[in-house]
């Protein structure tokens, strides 16, 4: 695989400073990032090591304005149903809120600029929440990686409203799920460290609720 | 927080040599350690970037003695009913799920001896997959840092048929999931590359099954 070059930042770096970033460039993306960023994803664990992912890579300019469409008639559902409301949070968490806000809805309204979208998906079906132990630690280390790289990528899973819809669209089959539909571009911001709370407000020791500084 | 002083791999060495490490010393982890592979789980996105996690850190002998038992009475059963059979695999990947289940019959044997037991627990419930999708890219975080600080770990969920009796043990209230147990210490194996199908065998392009090299 041909390397892309690019200076390399170091890893606790890229951990502290992968956030969502949902304004992207409609700048093409070379198809030697995407490799590398799916070769990430594909080290990573899964249950029994059974590696019961697909990556389905779309750049097709029709299907991704599909997409975006039916994306973000759901999201706009989701809003004007009370989704992202963010009354009685903490005020720091209420700003983080308003932001995250508006940049998912930014994302849902220009999610066909983006110059790829990748669709996570996993052979193994649906089920309770450990189900996605198989897949989304994949989906981390592809953000992870693209983020080393300069890209950026947001974790979406709204589209699962129409499902069935991007399952015709583009060949899924009914028994695959699409965990997470992730585009992936060049940002328009800047990396950063989002809003975080602090490790020692949500690390226990030793018994459920015991804080240490 | 004090810093480990380590000598920090690259970003893509760590991605390409994570993998789950079951046979761990019982050397002692120092608490700096611990916090900065919290630090680092508690980096990772969250759907709205609500945060719903928290970290229950286990040191203590007797807690972790009595987790062991539930946990390898589980992974017995499991075996028992035929979990893990790799008949009909490739060969590579029979061989692959041979050493898989080898080396977690011996971790559900020895999960007490490690160190440090994790529980990643989230408040916002269970649910379908996407549930997974605020908990298990923080957990792929931690298990990435503690590989970058020569620690190693495994994603196990198998400790959930046991669920309340361990929310009973560590106080853990009814509404919280434990969406996994992390045993954590200083591996006696090398890290290495885990068998991985190629990239280009688990990617489609455009349109389902259309792979390209």
């Amino acid at each position: 695989m041909s390397e892309p070059t690019v200076i390399e930042p170091g890893f606790f770096e890229v951990i502290g400073t992968q956030r969502a970033m949902r304004r992207l460039k409609t700048d093409p993306v070379p198809e030697s990032y995407i490799k590398k960023i799916l070769w990430a994803a594909t080290r990573a664990p899964s249950g029994g090591n059974r590696q019961g992912w697909r990556w389905l890579v779309v750049t097709d300019p029709a299907a991704k304005k599909q997409i975006q469409g039916w994306y973000n008639e759901l999201w706009s559902k989701a809003i004007a149903s009370g989704y992202g409301a963010g009354a009685g949070l903490p005020e720091e968490e209420r700003l983080s809120n308003e932001r995250v806000m508006k940049s998912a809805t930014y994302l849902a309204e220009h999610m066909h600029e983006a110059p790829v979208l990748i669709f996570a998906c996993t052979l193994t079906g649906n089920g309770d929440i450990t189900a996605g132990s198989s897949i989304y630690p994949a989906v981390q280390n592809l953000m992870l990686a693209a983020r080393a790289l300069g890209l950026g990528t947001a974790l979406t899973t709204v589209h699962r409203g129409h499902q069935d819809d991007i399952r015709k669209l583009l060949g899924i089959p009914e028994s695959v799920e699409t965990a997470a539909l992730i585009p992936v571009g060049w940002p328009k911001g800047k990396f950063g460290t989002g809003f975080r709370k602090p490790v020692q407000d949500v690390t226990y020791w030793e018994h459920w609720g015991e804080k240490r500084p």
